[in-house]
């Protein structure tokens, strides 16, 4: 296993063990993620009882092979807790997540956990918000919403997949912008504005969770834990 | 014709006249516009060169019949005015939208518009923004959104179709959740919040446009015009 995936591994599985029987489970979408479920399968084995909400059609299949039982946020609306993956993070706990074109769902379920456990490595830690910002879009709106990033100072690209031709479509069939803003000196003003350009779904700035965040980054022997304050 | 119909179409056909050579129109849903369009496509068929960019399938559909040449918002990003109905108006100009479903792209073309024609009659005017306010939402976040309504004070219902069981479906695939709040003291702060909310896509809350609107009014025998500050 590389440096990497241990690192990763390592994150996974300190995160599942915060689980405890009878708590419902928010389940995001990566490769740090699957870790923590890697885990909560041996843990559903030896007889805890917990149900996953997953949030991406990935993330469902793979708790599914996992043997994870699931439920929805129809059947949940609050979780316990829910474990994810980020793609930035600042001192302030802040984030930028939506690399997998998940985070609308991502956001759906860490709003409804009452903690939210974010499975990083140090490569995610940074001083400030700057790297690019997806934000999910219907199809419609593309090109309005990109000329009102630009008005916002950002360079919006729209993303294109691999093995398609054409854009990403996300898992509620809509566009995935890219957008670069530089460093981002107000992410709960810019998460705002975001959110209200007309036809966006969501955007990938999460500014509004730092107080129920932990976030777990994984190390080559243990882990580090970052609360807000620290 | 009922003297609902007379007034209706008193406003469309106003509207329709604001259209001049070459601009790029909006057109949105409802029978008052669909007086309008039909204004149009006689204005179309003596000379006038215009291209309408529509809100919805209904829209679209409509205006084919009418023989309106159409665009997206891809082709034009900027349009010279848009069309399009109210289901509450206030002295402020700030509207409630979405009787129809389609206050999603309804917004975005709107937004993209320089000038904004509201055609409507009077019963649409109130001293008070108080109407049901439709919000578009992903079906994966209906519950859990519908939590975060009741949290700020409002009574939220899942739109339930004619000649379909379940929750009416918008033309992006999404549920429509009608919410009651009363009393909407402070419009401008509640349209940004229900945008926030997590898996929300638009809400009916139309606060940012009462400079360039004009408003239409349809009288038995003419038209009241009203702009802000009138």
């Amino acid at each position: 296993m590389t440096d990497a995936n241990i690192m990763k591994k390592n994150a996974g599985y300190y995160a599942a063990e915060l689980v405890e029987d009878g708590m419902i489970v928010g389940l995001g979408t990566g490769s740090t993620v699957f870790f923590a479920m890697e885990k909560l399968s041996s843990m559903i084995n030896g007889g805890l009882d917990i149900v996953g909400v997953p949030t991406s059609y990935q993330a469902m299949r793979r708790a599914r092979e996992y043997g994870i039982p699931l439920g929805t946020l129809d059947d949940y609306p609050t979780l316990d807790l829910a474990i994810d993956g980020a793609d930035q993070i600042d001192p302030k706990l802040r984030m930028i997540k939506g690399r997998g074109a998940a985070q609308t769902m991502e956001k759906c379920v860490c709003d409804a956990a009452d903690s939210f456990i974010v499975v990083s490595d140090p490569s995610k830690l940074s001083d400030r918000l700057d790297a690019v910002v997806p934000v999910e879009v219907i199809p419609f709106a593309c090109s309005t919403m990109m000329e009102t990033v630009r008005k916002l100072g950002g360079v919006p690209v729209v993303r294109e997949g691999v093995k398609k031709d054409g854009p990403v479509i996300t898992d509620s069939g809509n566009f995935e912008i890219d957008c670069s803003f530089g460093i981002i000196k107000d992410p709960e003003s810019l998460e705002s504005r975001l959110n209200n350009i007309p036809g966006v779904l969501s955007c990938g700035l999460f500014t509004q969770y730092s107080s129920k965040t932990r976030v777990v980054i994984g190390k080559k022997n243990d882990v580090e834990v970052i609360l807000l304050g620290d």
